[in-house]
């Protein structure tokens, strides 16, 4: 696999004389793709069915002539304002009925048929004008699906779909559905399909099976969407096919539409989501705010890998203050060069840079580029250089498979926040306090899919918040090889969000456990941990033990502790080859108990110090200082924005 | 009066193999009383006018084969789906004019006609056909009147009946409401009633003469809509009828609905309350987190047994953790027979357990109930059982007249909530604040409404923040033979909340006070009190004086003072039998004041240990401990969750 | 200029028989002015085209027999009940769409053609009946523009107002628009001005262009509605006209409507805007609670001297605890007439306390006045009266040039808010910590617009925030014979909130700096300044040398440094008589910067103690303690709400 560089590019903003030196600027710095097109309808189709490509053609050309490959994007998430003339009810409406309008970007609704219709058109006149021949080098669709909460919308439209989407699922038996989510409570019973509304406007909560059905319904509609774009450009092109996710939006299921593409890429804005996605401290907030959190992008890193099965991207790099973010500091020079290495280390196939040029214009022209606005280098530039330079010696890596793997489930999110139980819980934290503590531990790390049914070849298997698990899931951990650690609500619902009673929850063969009650704390009240279990096969430690808190549940069964309260009751219980655990753990806690999950598995483990993070492809080992000032490491002190790659050392 | 048990059950949730099973495991553990149908309107009615008795015939019937008394439940808090086609606009509008709509509970606005002439349909129904016999032991009007904030919508409906509501009032003539509002400020003159609007979505606060008369009208319409049922149900049955109420619910008076009932009964979630509704700080919110505030369910208890006039009960008692509150967590061991006795205490005759089997679908399915959900034996069984136990001891109890006299007045919260005047004050609050001072000093309390006009054998009255006094009660309180506590803001508006400036308020015959000015502060600039007040009947001390905060009004006049603040302004002053405190007082000051009233009324106070507890009835004295640990009480050692019960001395 | 008192007064709140004796009582307290009539516009037209002067006339007779100079306000901001029956959609609509109705008060849109011309008639019979003769000494136009958020409306007349004021702008050239504002980004486009929505309701943010002008129209229709009334009224009358403006209200430009007013006034709340508006601290909110912040009174008495072109008023000056604060204490002994000493030193040609009785009815129930609602003496009165005597002795004033101008830009304000670029940074906020720091050196300030060409006789100038710059105030600062202190983010945007780029901003002649790139901060993230500035002209020190934070540019450039970071950036850099600096300091750092600048100037500074304030007229001297406390000052220990006036010693 190729290591290489690109950018994000806006022919349309720019008079057309200087874009033939901005080409040869690029191609300067050493990168070698760019993106195009993806906000440009209005100018492509000016008024409806007046197509403009003469200029668009004459920016493909220039570029190629560069010696530049060319992404390009359809146009489907900035519709003209002529579309909504056409298409007055096109929009998505918020949880409140509140229209979500024209003005900025993605307003349409995804069950909109008359824009959907409008979306095929240009792209099959997209991809008829520019799929044959070799001038477009890979193609995008639309632009970050999902960004601004766009992914569930309470329209007509969406009702009218989402009631289609539940015939569907209930073989057209509105008394299998009123079983199925138990509707005879509140008298809740529906007669006919037609009589289901969205779930939102409700006195009180509606019924999570009923808003866990609505979120799977949006997320589908986000899938089927694609899969039109997709269809479409195979049928006239070879040319691989993206879509630019983001960081934290689990609205959808990445996996699914994943399958649908052949590339996976992301946006990567490690200080712009640093203040509200990463959940990050106020302390952590100063110590991280020119660098980013040390493993939120590592974690999407791998996450996007899985989705995009193996090939992946950097869609768009933050290179420089954005606009966008609560606060909008510069990064720690070095940083820009940090992140792309940090990516390739992941696996990345290429980096693209967002965007060339500063806009001096409109919504973002408060983000930083490449280029200032008055087409000086901007800082970053320089950083990319260098990037290019060391991707000279080293401009190809193999990816291996990790020894831990770590299911994430689009699912199990919607199912935590459709029913989070305590306030705050959240299924995608959890996730991230176990990958953080893997991290800790110096580990690398595959995410997979909750499809996965191979396992082999990983020696600790995690599959936290697995509310609820299919069959095949449930099957494949127990004939897992590794070391599995299930829970907390590992399998807590059915497919129809219900408690099952036949057996209580997790009902792992061979894991003689039960959940008999569950409760949630105030995050201030955490439980401690015993130093020594009793009759325990778990840890002992003579360090502070860690603590269980915000959620515990209660367990009944025989299964041999490992992990319990100073009270004594059990909080981690294993059969030797799986182990659930019945809380949230803390960092410490969850530390304690992978150390010697790892110890069972003979997964060794090397504890990082502070900032300090280290991953391995198939044949280099990468070192990154997340800290501001130097800290000393394994590999030597690392100044700050360090990255050390060395070869593995494969005897 | 007999003390008995009972549970919630809803037969229609189950297998009907099942219900003889339930019902015999009720009768095993020694539960008398179970509620049913409150909720059951859809599978009674399953379409329009055909009603499906059958089901619910058996379900009664096995219950009643079991030896279980029924309470049979109106179902009108949970219209069917089907009701929505028949009355598309019966959902109440919040202050938004955003729509309450069906997929949850209590869906309709209680102004709407045609809704409520389905209401009486379904209740003469129910009447009807269980009403004959004495099957049916007793019955309940609908469900939690004005949870989830329902009693106040903004519908056309309620429009339509305000402005008749109006008309009444003010025998139609508009000038008489224009004046009586004080309409000419600010231009705001009716010229007819219909131009009446409700008071929401104004530029800025509303007139707050329009604001409380609306408030009234809400309450209003709540006790019509029930008064409907009642004269229904009372022509087809002898069985005595209640509702059940809940915890802090003040938005329609529960006094006016209470004297067309039987029976008062309130549903009690200890824990689901403490996180917000309570008003505890964060570390007693911790510190009860397991065993719920020490005062807020006595409040209750003593509250719903002034509605019921001396008959309650706790309808639903929470038997775990509920799934409704911010945190959720489990009750520590035996504080479900603790809060049963707790009610046993305070004089309730019933107590039924919230719900007999955790429901595995839907809204509640994270509810703990007596079963877990797969039918085993969930903690609160065997606590339920302990309680039965120990009432064949004592079976019966009778309550007696407590020294001490709370005025509870459900107008005076809504005037408090129309105009605070400073964030956060709050007439529950205050009351509260003089319901846990006394509790402190080991008080045994009456809480009574303000209609009350006997105060013979009450020691001490407390009537803290009655905004508007009827004339009736203000003799009453003129002519008690007790110590009456009035203030601040007593009588500080008149029935159309105006100021009283012929004399300034709080105009109290024998009491030479007026309040000439009033002011808000910070909650954090509390103003000490002194020691000794200068020139003044009061308690003098040397103990911290304790504080005047949050609200303070300057007073003149030459009744003698009892508190001062340090500086040498009035707070408190009496006349040897009635005191006016002109100021929020913190729980310091509070004692300070209540124990000189005590003194002075020669009624004995008996300071408890933190988190100790102690009730009298005609015949017993209790004890509880509600600290999570064990604690030194003048009747010893009482361990968590603690329950002391001992017959009163006599002699 | 004569000082002089007055009261706002409310003849249709009271009896008839009580007129004549109010007005003798205004009198003897030495008030000399009385405006009355505002809100009673339902009074005057009862029903439409039902004019009831009588009563006014009356009112008015009565006022001027017992010498009261009368101010007449049109009574537009409080439309009748009648007046929504004929103009059912003349209301603003909020951000989300929702009406803004009657109940209160400024329940109109300003972009309403129907209800403006309803605003005219009135007016028109107002001016026809009053204007001629001598009765009335003063008008006022409306009351408060702008008060309870109502200046912006996103209503369907805004938007075809909004059209149409776009196309004047740009030529009825939809390209234009589309080119100035950058609209091809995202596709944004329009093909027709009725294309264009209001910045509202939007998926994400609008184009700040877009709000921008947006906002520039919304304060152009306030200032139009208002030059309908000046030029009736002008017509028939030769007496003054006022506006009564408030506290923080910058939603439209002051400085333009003050140029068709003769004099400006605003309605002076100190302890009603301490909580909400000052942005002050817990502490100090503490520390001030009843005396008000020490420069918020004097910043808008600066800033409506400069709006009235020299003449102005206090309209209404708080006496005593309002209503509609979040906590409303009373002042301080001795601060109604602090308050009023201090709008004197300022320049106020009159000081109207408001309102002369506390209404016992309605909104404003809880609003003290000069009497009590019994009509006795309210503390205030004896504070007025004393004023009055001191006057006796002190009748008139001249206001002197200050030394210092501060330019203040309400185009700079929404600016700032429409794109803030970090969460909190504020234009107001920022001119106040450059007024604050001014101000605790003991300078005398003149505020100043931006449209000012002529700075002769300043020796400071201070335009921080300037986000954009006419040619014209460019200009006119180059040539200032004064220091003049720009920045952060001056010039940083054209007339179309388009970055510069041609060169890139500040772009002032003969400074060679350029901001090539700005980042915001978390407040919590200050950066050191160095002690003493390598390779500076500018102050060291070896006191704690302050901070810079919250919003950072980096410079390129040549201009000399005169403060920079402890790692060597700059921060200031000047050119030896313009300083432009490009980052938020913190008290310290200002206050250093400014010591240095005024060095430069010559201009002597005085370091205030803590809570003392001075400031100079053209022949006096005044002080102000602002503590609660006694406080030693150059001028001797000043009591707790101490005014010292001394003579200027101008030898």
């Amino acid at each position: 696999m190729q290591r290489t560089l690109g950018t994000c590019y806006y022919p349309e903003h720019w008079r057309e004389e200087i874009w033939e030196d901005d080409a040869k600027r690029m191609a300067q710095t050493g990168l070698s793709w760019v993106r195009i097109g993806e906000f440009a309808w209005s100018r492509i189709e000016t008024t409806p069915g007046q197509l403009q490509w003469e200029w668009l053609d004459r920016a493909i050309q220039t570029l190629v002539s560069a010696d530049l490959k060319v992404v390009l994007g359809t146009p489907t998430a900035t519709p003209p304002r002529w579309m909504v003339d056409r298409h007055p009810d096109m929009f998505a409406l918020d949880q409140n009925g509140q229209i979500r309008g024209f003005g900025s970007r993605r307003h349409y609704c995804f069950s909109h048929e008359g824009y959907r219709a409008e979306c095929r058109r240009i792209v099959q006149l997209l991809a008829e004008r520019y799929g044959p021949g070799d001038q477009i080098a890979a193609w995008q669709t639309d632009n970050e699906y999902g960004c601004h909460d766009t992914t569930v919308s309470y329209s007509t439209a969406a009702r009218h779909a989402f009631v289609n989407w539940l015939r569907d699922r209930y073989g057209d038996d509105i008394s299998a559905l009123n079983k199925a989510w138990g509707n005879v409570f509140w008298s809740m019973e529906y007669d006919r399909f037609e009589q289901i509304d969205l779930p939102n406007l409700t006195v009180t909560e509606a019924n999570p099976a009923h808003t866990q059905a609505f979120r799977r319904f949006s997320s589908d509609q986000v899938i089927s969407f694609n899969k039109e774009q997709v269809d479409i450009l195979r049928a006239h092109s070879d040319a691989p096919i993206a879509h630019n996710y983001m960081g934290r939006v689990t609205d959808f299921d990445h996996h699914k539409i994943g399958a649908d593409l052949d590339i996976a890429s992301w946006d990567s804005y490690p200080l712009g989501f640093l203040e509200d996605r990463v959940g990050a401290t106020p302390d952590d907030q100063r110590r991280y705010a020119r660098q980013g959190d040390p493993d939120f992008q590592a974690f999407h890193h791998d996450l996007y890998r899985a989705v995009g099965r193996g090939r992946w991207w950097v869609m768009e790099q933050q290179p420089g203050p954005v606009n966008w973010a609560p606060y909008n500091p510069a990064p720690l020079p070095g940083m820009v060069r940090f992140w792309t290495w940090e990516a390739f280390a992941h696996g990345a196939e290429t980096v693209c840079y967002f965007r060339w040029r500063q806009a001096p214009f409109a919504q973002e022209q408060l983000h930083a580029g490449l280029l200032r606005p008055d087409s000086a280098d901007a800082p970053a530039l320089e950083e990319a250089r260098q990037v290019a330079e060391e991707l000279t010696e080293a401009p190809s890596a193999a990816v291996a498979q990790a020894p831990v793997a770590l299911i994430f489930d689009y699912d199990a999110e919607w199912a935590w926040q459709v029913q989070p139980h305590g306030a705050g819980l959240s299924y995608f934290d959890l996730v991230m306090d176990h990958y953080r503590a893997l991290r800790r531990l110096g580990l690398t790390i595959d995410i997979v899919p909750p499809t996965q049914t191979d396992f082999t070849g990983y020696a600790l298997i995690l599959a936290p918040g697995l509310i609820h698990m299919a069959d095949e899931l449930r099957q494949a951990l127990e004939g897992a090889e590794g070391q599995v650690l299930l829970g907390p609500r590992s399998g807590a619902r059915d497919a129809d969000f219900n408690i099952p009673t036949t057996t209580l929850p997790p009902a792992i063969d061979g894991l003689d456990v039960r959940v008999i009650a569950v409760e949630s704390l105030r995050p201030d009240m955490p439980v401690a941990l015993a130093q020594v279990p009793e009759n325990s096969t778990g840890p002992s430690t003579s360090a502070p033990p860690g603590t269980v808190g915000k959620y515990m549940e209660m367990l009944e069964g025989t299964a041999a502790p490992v992990l319990q309260t100073a009270d004594g009751r059990p909080v981690a219980v294993s059969n030797g080859s799986t182990t659930y655990c019945a809380g949230w753990l803390d960092a410490t806690g969850l530390e304690r108990l992978l150390t010697h999950l790892c110890a069972t598995a003979a997964l060794p483990v090397q504890r990082m110090p502070d900032g300090v993070r280290t991953r391995k492809t198939a044949t280099e080992e990468f070192w990154f200082n997340h800290l501001a000032k130097p800290t000393d490491s394994p590999v030597g002190v690392l100044p700050p924005a360090a990255v050390v790659r060395r070869p593995i050392d494969n005897d």
